[in-house]
Formats: C-alpha cells, sequence, structure tokens
C-alpha cells in the first residue's frame, strides 16, 4: 500500500540538488523562510503566523527546524526534520531572530556565506524584527529566493503522478458543479455541494491511501467565483452568489489537493442551449485552446505558445475579447512559473506542467474560457484533464 | 435595507488619515502593495497573483489602481476606485514595473518622496522584477509596511458590528460541528457538513443583507485541524481526517468571515464524559482563560495579560504544558497585531479586538484551550462570542 506523498528518496534528490547549489557557492549552511520550500525539501507543513519559522540546510544534508515552541511535537513528527529548536513565541523578551542568530552561532553556521531564500521572515501577521544579516554580523548573507522556485519548475514522476490524482477528483467535482447547475440555484450552494461530495467521495474512496498532509486547498473543489452570466466577462471576479438564470454563460473552475498538488480544470458552460453569438465565442474560444495544444513541446519558448494565440486574435479581430496570456505552470501553487506569455522565453522542458487556458471575455455576454492541465512531454504533450470540452457536454 | 459592508463614510475617515500621514512627510503619493491595505482604504478584493497590482492614493485622496487587463473592469465596479491603469499582463515585453515608473511620470508623482509599503511587489507565484526605486530613479521612496497595519488596531464601530455579525455565524457553525461531532464520525466529514450548513444558513438568513465581498473566508467554517484525541495536544496540528472515538478530547474552531472581517471560536470538547485528569487540566484552562479576561482593560498593556497568565502556569507547576501566549488581535486577518505576549507592550484601547486562548497541551492526553473573541470597551471588555464555555455543555 503506497500512500499518495513524496517518497523519502525524492526528498532526498531534492535536498541533494540544494546541496550540490550550495557546494558550488561556497556557502556553510541554506535557510528557507517560504513555507512552500519548506514543504518541498522536507513534507513539513504548518500554519505560517506571525511566528517566525525556517528551515537550516546544513551542507552535510542536517535539517533543523526553527520555529516558536507550539510546532515542537509537531516537526518532530516529520521523518525528513532531524532536529528541531525553538523559541517561547513571538515577540516574547528576546526577539526570535536574536534567538536564532545564538543558534546559529552554536551550529557554527554564523560566519562565511550563507544562503537564504528571503533577507529575513516576512509575514503580514504582525510580524516585526530585524533581517537575518543584523543577526549574523560575521556572515555575508546570500540571497537567492529562486532555487528552489526553479527547481518546481520540472516535476519528477512521483509529482506528476500526484498531479494526475488531483484530476481525477477536480473531474468529480466539476460533474458534481455541473449536475446541481441548476436554474434558480445559488452559486455558493451549487460550489458548497460539490466541493462536499466530491471531498467525501475522494477521501472515501482512498482510504488509507490518502495521506491529509497539504499545504493549500485538502480535498477537491468546484465554483465559479462570480464567474455567472454577463459577471462571467469578468476573468477574475469574486463570488457573488449570483442565482443561476437560463441563457447565463458560466464559467466554472475545479480541482483538488493531493498532497499539496494541484491541477486546474475549468469550462465554459451554459444554462440551456446557447444562441448563435455565444456558440460563436464558444468555438473562437476552442479554436484558440487547440492552436495552444498545437504549440506546446519540448525545446520550444513559453512564448511561443502564448505569440500563437496572440496571433489568432489578431487575425480574427478579437483584440477586444483579450484579457490576459494563455496559461501558467502549477505544481504546489496554483499558479507557478513559468507562464505562457509573450514575455517568458523559458524552454519548454518533459516534466513541465500548465494550465492551457486562452479566453475572451464580451462585456454584457459572459466570458468564454476552458482550463486544462497539460504535461510537457518527450515529442509534445499529454492532456491530464479529462472533462469534456466540446459544446454539447457544456450545456446544463 | 443597510448591507454587511463598510460605507462610504467610513472608507473616506479611512484614507484621511492616510492623507494626514502623508502631510506630515511630505509624501507626493502612497502606494499600497498589500491586498489587506487595498481593501481596507478601497472594499476592492481581488485574486493576488503573480501579476503586480498597486493602490496609489494621491495627495487629493484620488485612488487609482495599477493592475494587469483581466482586472479593469473588476476594478471599476469598486465605488471607492477613481481611476483604473492597466498592462497587458505579466511578464510582458515590457515589465509591469517599467509602466508603473511610466504611469507615475505621466501623474506627475516621480519626485520628491513618494510612499509605499513595500520596496516593490513581492509574490510566490513566480513574480520577479524590479523594486520601485528602480523604475523612479528621481522619487525617494521612504517605505513604511506599518501605516495601515496600525490604522487596522483599533476597530471602528462599523468593524466591531461585522466582527460580531461574523461571531453569530461561527456560533452556528460551532453548533452543527459539535451536533456532528459522534463516535465513528471523521474529521473532515464533520467539518465539511457543519461549514455547508453554517454558510447556506448565513446566506439565506441574511439575503440582500449579505455582501459577498471578501478577502480570506468566505461563509461560516468549524473544524477540528487535526486536534482529534493525543493529536489536540498539537496546538497548530494539521487536518489528519482522524475518526472520533470514545474518550477523544477535541479541540475546534470556528467563525465566519463577514466582508473580510473575522472572530475566533475555539472549544475544547469530549467524546463522552471526560475522566478525572482530563476535567483537571479543562478546569485549569477555564481558570487561566479568566484570569486573562480579569486583566483585560483599556490602558493596561498587552503584556500584561500574558504576564498574569504567565504566573498562574508559574504558580500551578503548569509549564510543561505551555505552549503559546494568550492571544491575538483579529480583524480582517485571522492574527494582526497587537498580540497578548509578555513582550508585546501596546496600550489597550477601546476598539481593540482579541482573541483569548491560554492553552494546556499534555502529550498522550490531548490540548485544553477555548478561544473567545473579546472587544476591549471603555472600562474592560466584552465578550464577543457567546458559545457556551463550561465542561458539561462540551461533550459530546
Amino acid at each position: 500500500m503506497q500512500k499518495l506523498r513524496i517518497s523519502p528518496k525524492e526528498f532526498k534528490r531534492r535536498t541533494d540538488l540544494v546541496i550540490d547549489s550550495m557546494k558550488e557557492r561556497d556557502l556553510n549552511a541554506f535557510i528557507f523562510w517560504s513555507s512552500v520550500s519548506i514543504f518541498y525539501l522536507s513534507g513539513f507543513a504548518f500554519i505560517p503566523t506571525e511566528r517566525p519559522l525556517c528551515l537550516i540546510l546544513s551542507k552535510d544534508g542536517t535539517k533543523t527546524i526553527f520555529g516558536p515552541r507550539l510546532e515542537l511535537e509537531h516537526a518532530q513528527e516529520c521523518l525528513e526534520i532531524q532536529d528541531v529548536k525553538t523559541y517561547p513565541d513571538y515577540p516574547d523578551t528576546v526577539h526570535p531572530m536574536t534567538r536564532l542568530g545564538q543558534l546559529l552561532k552554536e551550529m557554527g553556521v554564523d560566519s562565511g556565506k550563507i544562503g537564504s531564500d528571503g533577507a529575513g521572515y516576512g509575514s503580514s501577521q504582525g510580524y516585526r524584527g530585524p533581517q537575518l544579516a543584523e543577526v549574523l554580523p560575521l556572515a555575508e548573507i546570500v540571497v537567492d529566493p529562486y532555487l528552489v522556485e526553479e527547481m518546481r519548475m520540472v516535476k519528477s514522476e512521483e509529482e506528476i503522478a500526484l498531479i494526475k490524482e488531483s484530476c481525477r477528483w477536480g473531474n468529480l467535482a466539476h460533474r458534481f458543479l455541473q449536475n446541481y447547475s441548476k436554474p434558480g440555484s445559488f452559486e455558493n450552494e451549487i460550489s458548497a455541494r460539490a466541493s462536499l461530495e466530491a471531498t467525501l467521495a475522494m477521501m472515501n474512496t482512498l482510504g488509507p491511501l490518502y495521506d491529509p498532509t497539504t499545504i493549500g486547498r485538502a480535498g477537491a473543489s468546484a465554483g465559479f467565483r462570480g464567474q455567472i452570466g454577463p459577471n462571467s466577462a469578468l476573468p477574475h471576479a469574486m463570488s457573488i452568489n449570483a442565482m443561476l438564470k437560463p441563457g447565463d454563460v458560466l464559467v466554472t473552475g475545479a480541482g483538488a489537493g493531493v498532497f499539496g498538488y494541484n491541477s486546474e480544470l475549468e469550462r465554459t458552460m451554459f444554462v440551456g442551449e446557447p444562441d448563435k453569438e455565444k456558440t460563436k465565442f464558444f468555438n473562437l474560444m476552442m479554436q484558440a485552446q487547440e492552436i495552444a495544444f498545437d504549440n506546446i513541446r519540448p525545446g520550444r519558448k513559453c512564448s511561443e505558445v502564448d505569440a500563437a494565440v496572440r496571433e489568432f486574435y489578431e487575425k480574427n479581430g478579437l483584440w477586444d475579447y483579450w484579457r490576459h496570456h494563455t496559461g501558467h505552470a502549477i505544481g504546489l501553487l496554483g499558479h507557478e512559473a513559468p507562464f505562457f506569455d509573450i514575455g517568458d522565453h523559458t524552454i519548454m522542458k518533459p516534466g513541465m506542467v500548465f494550465s492551457v487556458e486562452p479566453g475572451l471575455y464580451v462585456m454584457g455576454l459572459g466570458g468564454f474560457r476552458h482550463s486544462d492541465t497539460v504535461l510537457v512531454t518527450e515529442t509534445g504533450m499529454e492532456m491530464l484533464t479529462y472533462y469534456p470540452r466540446d459544446l454539447e457536454s457544456m450545456i446544463c
């Protein structure tokens, strides 16, 4: 029985890559403040608060969590963490950053070059404090926020398997969402019921295979985020708890969190048969998405995908309805670099996972956007989401 | 009919306070990157992504949103925003920050002193870019991250009314949670059902009074976050989707988002009658919370509340079970400054709203923590949460 989670072997591979980079740059330790990077390197998920918490990676691969007292036993449960050092709380009478400076001195890593993914701890939740350089006066702090972000761009086989699992339960949540999308129903109720039922189905189906450890979304969810009727023309609308009415265009979104990994499934649906105008824009959106698919293959630039889609907008006089680039990478975060954007010249590699979602937004009429999650393969791409895309399947 | 939201008058009062501070410091404009501050000053809620978005406040009080094309019509809907300027997308062929520099030049605010709540845009979602100083070479950037955070510490009557509304629906969610907490039930199902039903009751009760505009949590929710059985001894556990068993100690949490405002209601519950040992720790926890309540009054320091609670731990030999400070402020964020912490000497003022939640955590047995949301009044404090606290009411 294999739990749906990242293996110790994979955590070691990731850690070794960081250590290689530390050696290249002669870093005595690397300090990670990003909760995403800490999870990526150790599988330790926690609730970020006003209390500073970091992962200290030593040259020999030892991982030490420095954090508040309340996380001691919780962090000790994590098999990838070798040591946990704590301070009482924030702000306390001795600032936690002062204590971190003392700890690093005791560990013998308070001089020479020390890597860090940030200048210090940052939090919107009322935290204030000195930066790392202030509590490590003898060290040279090498700030590199992008080391793990770049490692995350190409997904491993284990990560791809988790994203595929996410697609399954996002698919179910979306099916419930479509089933419940009837005239007279309200946005939040449809979404909450679909999300609840898909989550329970997911957890009850997987049973002990399901590992609840996660950052971000737990379980499956589906919703509209306010994209109902004319409001669907706002690509990033927020919930308005609208009542569905005959003739409404709906833009949906569904996904699931599996050991922190996400997928993205979005569909343009119609309450009742769409009229000619809506059908026209739906078909144009489908064509734009097909063009994007055709341009995804290893060795090409991300920008080429977006450029090809933009050429389609240009040729068909669709600029009035353009609102955003073609897609983004996805994994532990819902949006990640690189982007299918005319300005992002990152070379596509096998193992990269993207959303593909060019949209057309017509004020007064509605929004038209499918989003599918795709994997760059050795020869082209593989569609990971598999919900129907055709117009007939989109009618509620 | 008055919607549950912040009034234009209150937004103006907030804006005027910022303008006063700008005048004092001779700032030609103030640029806000924090999505919480943007919401606080304008009521504009949006989904932060890799795409930079900021609010530019001019000396005359004009509010301009600078953001990606996809937010244009969405931001224009916000009555507190006078102008919206956009760039195509991120990263694009011209970096959005370069365009921001150009815009500020056109607006005549590219020299002299310019306030900002950050050195530039920050996002974990794949964003990279120059800081504000790099695109405004003629200006002196005065970075002040704390201006709005400090304004948020004392809540207005309107804010208090929204927090009280949040308490009502958190109370209902918690009641459903307790009703469904039966042996053999699973954590996530109990939590999801209670949250769904409370959210629907909230929205259907309030009808048109409910304004779905929010940052953070929408609707009501209640859960355990993994604090079930012995795992309840981890103050910041994460969901483990445990099955409830007779004898389990449960530590709960409930709340609701009302126009972005939150409250916190947490209870220690028991599956069946608690034994002597559990009863002892429950009673000690209740005493610690009462001591905190007794020490909350305007004019005293936040640290005094925590010091009084710590004295109780000291006197009763409870340090082994201490894990965290007594509480934190709450409002638009779940945790805000100031803190009921021995190191936070902020003077309590009428209008401040805090959680009060000293806890006892006994490895192998369970966690014991109630959290109530309280308002500092002219003479002492008012309890805003009103769910029963006594042991008899805590048995499922």
